[in-house]
């Protein structure tokens, strides 16, 4: 390499290094000390290797990039409006302001060549091994002899906060047992985390534990040499294994007191600073904008433009050999494509199934029954559990189970709940396959931020949480929800549902399988739940909440949901018996209901009646729907150790204590000036 | 070691092996897999190592014993009994009954002898290096020359699943960083998880993988043979590091057919498999019948009582040499003792100096004032922090941050918010220290089931969770808390304050200070917040929620949390001017407040005012206290990125937009038939 491209070379990760500190400058806030410290890597990176189009961010076969240490978000804002994305210097300008393109942390969907949303320590390399998890599985399934259409990296920056997060050991395990070799993350191995140097609380030999983890590990290497930086990366695209290349960097280099510091890490270098950053980087240009010969040199659209090109040639000719294959291909990554005509009419098949059955079944082998339907009719469909195959019932008959280096559509996670969802994250952000995962649902706790992070994103990612309740029974409180699926049902964008029966559970699946714009939660019981009525409901269920049953001259509602509507409906026949004639509202899904119209709200749980909710769980979210003379049967407190039938009958979740409950409603409503109980 | 000897070696293991099998048949489910397993390790380990006294499960040096893989709770059970603990043989055929002793996983305050809850994988782990930090700590402080009066270890037993969790990772890392050379844990490396053989997705080398946290590995160690199992455990205690012991072992050990197997892990062997391991293993007695030269060999009564006594006297002479330190030793071990009249003088007085002072402060600026007063009272306070230190001001003035291997009383726990989690529950169970630790609110979402684990296990942990809505601003809505103040709440047994301003702070810590019987979660802003109000209003505080402001003829209330007190006084003041007079209710602590008399919640929200509530964040659990006509400002979506003055305005949380919603509310109420908004 010249001197004068070195100087050139240089000039590039400057622009970066400038960009970052003027633009959190600008904000007041941010984090110039990441992008300043991995500037010479990403100049490597970007400038000599990424296959991308800026012009077409979603082409099918660009590599994939993550940062995952996503507090240096201008480090990427830089490198997208250097490269050629649609992301004007304004928008750099406007760094962290509202509805801006340059959020505070990368968000896709916002920002052109942004892949996923980083910021929550740990969850982007997680997404990245879901991507190249991806990519493996994409290409087994699609390139033939001759024809390689699925071909590209994932490539991911990540430091040491990533590092430490208990995910990374999840998701890197994984990685290294599924051989994802066409992985890259790069370690910006500075030695400083917020509170200081790391030393005092991180001490781990990061390159041994990536060895014990199956990595190829390239050491030692000088992360703002350029030279030492390509032969890394030409290493590390020809390993048989995932590569961890640890750069030795200073953050916030370039800034001569801040660089080394932890003052760098978060917060704006001010004036003064800059200018003598701008003094030792030998930069003149003012804020904002960027000598012609560095613009030039960074530009990506042409070269960008070529590989594209290049592709589609080869995509062509795929597509002259294997048509089908090629327009399959094409489908799976439209994400917000309709299901399948055969898709449909499996779930539509399921529904009708169930409901002409008539069983009493586990909610959790209903699910699996769906699945046996829609499985073969969704080749797009990748199950799986975190080490609860059995249990969760996600092992549909057509699954073929991903072990180790080989392929398959049902992933055994292990014991890793969080990892699991960040995964599932990264096969939903990559395209081409719609994820599904398992575990308890007491368990969802471990993997809650990656299901925030779903809801956040947009995917469409489908959690199967099996025993949602006390109904677990014997393994106790440790194991048994309680505020769980209420807990769900706050996080925004998040459908959760509980069904009561085969039939719900089938219209659960249909929906959760048709959204395209945020996940699903299904809740599933252990036990076996009675079929809960006939009739045309499957339109109905759809709607989050429907009447299950209507009698003449009603004085009260029940409103239940999942193992409880059954619960509900042999109170209403108790209650029939003394006279009082009950509606049973099933509620299978609380958000879908609260998006309804206000009149079918009111038509389905109507206000002049008094109404007694019951879930085997938190008590809080009902009173919306009960009002405050209602009231709630439920369970605020923990579960305990023993079969489950004792427990509801301890917790005082039965239908006699129901029709109890609604008798004592019934007495409070009449007399003059209702009072809530004390 | 005599060959009798060695057959009365495995006699005793067998017995564990024996009860676990029957224990499991006997209940119809648990796992017997683990105790048959690692029979031969627990053996050697308590029969010829452990340090305790059967018949004082609390006396201060004894070994912790922690069975971090606790589906193998029959194991925990087995040893107690044989022990000679009070956990008699019917409370073993008593498995998994309801209020029985033996619950399906261990749970701390219910079996004498069951240092922690265990069952939600890899946190026993966390938990015993939080014990062993614990004897570190108050090593240090306690002992004097000649005088050792804290030393003792913790081991701790643990599976693939636990070293499969991420978080297993966060601890064991610390471990290392900490030097903890007292924790010594057995890996049961059985090649078996619940889906199967683990080396489809667990390939890591595990030796490889601690030594990179610098702990000492013991390889290869057969965990069926008592000889190698006593020199690994000689070994082990003589280690300048924690001690990780590799034990190779069948899972399910001394059954014929289901050794070995995932089907061992997690049911019952059935009456035939039952009956041919009993004729392998030579055993003939019936069910929960043990032979008395087992029983015998087993018991460790007079042993314990023994080592206790030898303590005591050490004990008793530290006290004649250093009284103070022996009384505040024993003080410090009473976990349900009072709060010291230094302490509670101390948080008068940091309540009557913030009421005095007025001042507009960031609740965590106010935490930090608090900490300063009550730090120096409370030397068992051991605060910390997940790498946000200086964001969460856990750093008082008299903190010392204890980093590397040596002491002090603020924890860089580095960016492991679940890890701190267990650590803190460590500390806690081991008692002599009480802990809080600092996160965002939003990360709270990591270490959500230590949260729970807290509250299952009643340990006064205190969490302060800073930057607590959309007022943290331009990072973004990846750190923007909007669901989880009220998801919190949902934890039974959890106390969630998120205080209005200084003097509220104040309260809040008194009273999760206060607590000894579960977790309190403190909720704080980044952002100033004015002073809410004058008066005598300490003691109403307590109560979670109070009248701020009581106007003469009052025709509306609003209630808020948190930042949005001073909103809705400001709202308050504006309806003023239009003629309406508007009640103000600060609500600290819905938790607090639900348990307080219906007199007192109906005196402070009275019914007959139409009411509107006003938090930045879920709207769910509010409709309990306005009532289904009653409205609540809040925000159900995610944030964005911009700075936080311009947030609240975007999503409609300021005075003004309050004001308006409670003249609409006011209309509504007035048309006859109230209507709900749409």
């Amino acid at each position: 390499m010249t001197a004068e491209n070195l100087v050139l070379r240089a000039q590039c990760a400057n622009a970066i290094r400038v960009l970052a500190m003027d633009a959190v400058q600008a904000a007041g806030s941010g984090h110039p000390g990441m992008p300043m410290g991995m500037a010479d890597i990403a100049e490597a990176l970007w400038r000599h290797r990424l296959r991308h189009d800026p012009a077409d961010p979603r082409w099918i076969d660009r590599d994939r990039f993550v940062v995952s240490n996503g507090h240096g978000s201008m480090l990427l804002y830089a490198l997208l409006h250097l490269s050629g994305y649609a992301l004007p210097m304004d928008e750099l300008r406007r760094f962290r302001q509202l509805h801006s393109r340059t959020p505070g942390h990368p968000e896709t969907g916002v920002t052109p060549g942004v892949e996923t949303t980083t910021g929550p320590l740990g969850q982007g390399i997680g997404n990245a091994v879901g991507m190249a998890l991806a990519e493996k599985l994409l290409a087994e399934a699609f390139n033939r002899p001759g024809h390689s259409v699925i071909d590209h990296r994932t490539y991911v920056f990540l430091g040491d906060g990533c590092l430490m997060e208990g995910i990374s050991h999840e998701v890197c395990s994984l990685a290294g047992t599924w051989r994802l070799n066409k992985l890259v993350a790069f370690y910006d191995d500075n030695g400083i985390s917020i509170d200081g140097e790391v030393r005092g609380w991180f001490s781990d030999d990061t390159p041994g534990r990536f060895e014990a983890y199956g990595w190829t590990v390239l050491r030692d290497v000088d992360g703002h040499d350029a030279q030492a930086l390509d032969a890394a990366i030409a290493q590390a695209t020809t390993a048989d294994r995932p590569v961890l290349v640890c750069c030795k960097t200073r953050i916030g280099k370039g800034s001569p007191n801040r660089a080394g510091t932890a003052k760098a890490h978060g917060e704006a270098l001010g004036d003064a600073e800059i200018a003598l950053t701008r003094q030792a980087l030998g930069w003149s240009a003012p804020p904002f904008e960027l000598p012609a010969r560095v613009a030039q040199a960074w530009s990506a659209r042409e070269s960008g433009a070529a590989l594209h090109a290049a592709w589609q040639a080869r995509f062509d000719a795929y597509a002259q050999e294997y048509p089908a294959l090629a327009r399959e291909l094409l489908r799976r990554h439209r994400s917000d494509a309709p299901l399948a005509e055969e898709a449909e009419a499996a779930l539509a098949s399921a529904a009708a199934a169930a409901q002409q059955r008539q069983a009493a079944v586990a909610t959790r082998k209903a699910s699996q029954q769906v699945l046996d339907e829609v499985g073969p009719a969704m080749p797009e469909l990748i199950g799986g559990s975190a080490d609860l195959t059995g249990s969760n019932l996600t092992d549909w008959k057509g699954h073929r189970a991903l072990k180790g280096a080989g392929t398959g559509n049902h992933v055994h996670y292990g014991v890793r709940e969080f990892g699991m969802a960040a995964v599932m994250n990264g096969l939903a952000l990559h395209g081409g396959l719609r994820p599904f995962g398992g575990t308890f649902l007491t368990f969802s706790d471990y993997a809650r931020n990656g299901v925030r992070m779903s809801a956040l994103m947009k995917l469409p990612v489908i959690y199967v949480f099996t025993h949602d309740s006390i109904g677990l029974g014997e393994d106790g409180p440790t194991h048994q929800p309680v505020e769980h699926a209420s807990s769900l049902r706050l996080i925004p964008n998040v459908d959760v549902w509980r069904p009561a029966d085969a039939t719900e559970t089938a219209v659960a699946w249909r929906q959760a399988l048709r959204r395209t714009d945020g996940p699903s939660c299904l809740l599933l019981s252990r036990q076996a739940l009675p079929h809960a009525g006939g009739g045309e409901r499957i339109e109905a269920i759809a709607r989050g909440a429907y009447v299950l049953q209507r009698p003449e001259a009603e004085s009260v509602a029940l409103l239940a949901s999942g193992s409880e509507v059954g619960v509900a409906l042999v109170a209403a026949a108790m209650l029939a018996e003394d006279g009082i004639a009950a509606r049973v509202v099933s509620v299978p899904c609380l958000d879908v209901f609260e998006r309804q119209s206000a009149d079918w709200r009111h038509a389905v749980i109507p206000r002049h009646l008094p109404r007694l909710a019951v879930e085997a769980g938190s008590t809080g979210l009902w009173w919306k729907l009960v009002g405050e003379h209602g009231d709630v049967v439920g369970l605020d407190g923990f579960g305990e150790s023993a079969p489950a039938g004792e427990l509801f009958r301890l917790f005082g979740i039965t239908a006699e204590a129901v029709a109890e409950r609604a008798r004592r409603l019934l007495a409070g409503a009449t007399r003059a000036g209702a009072k809530e109980p004390a």
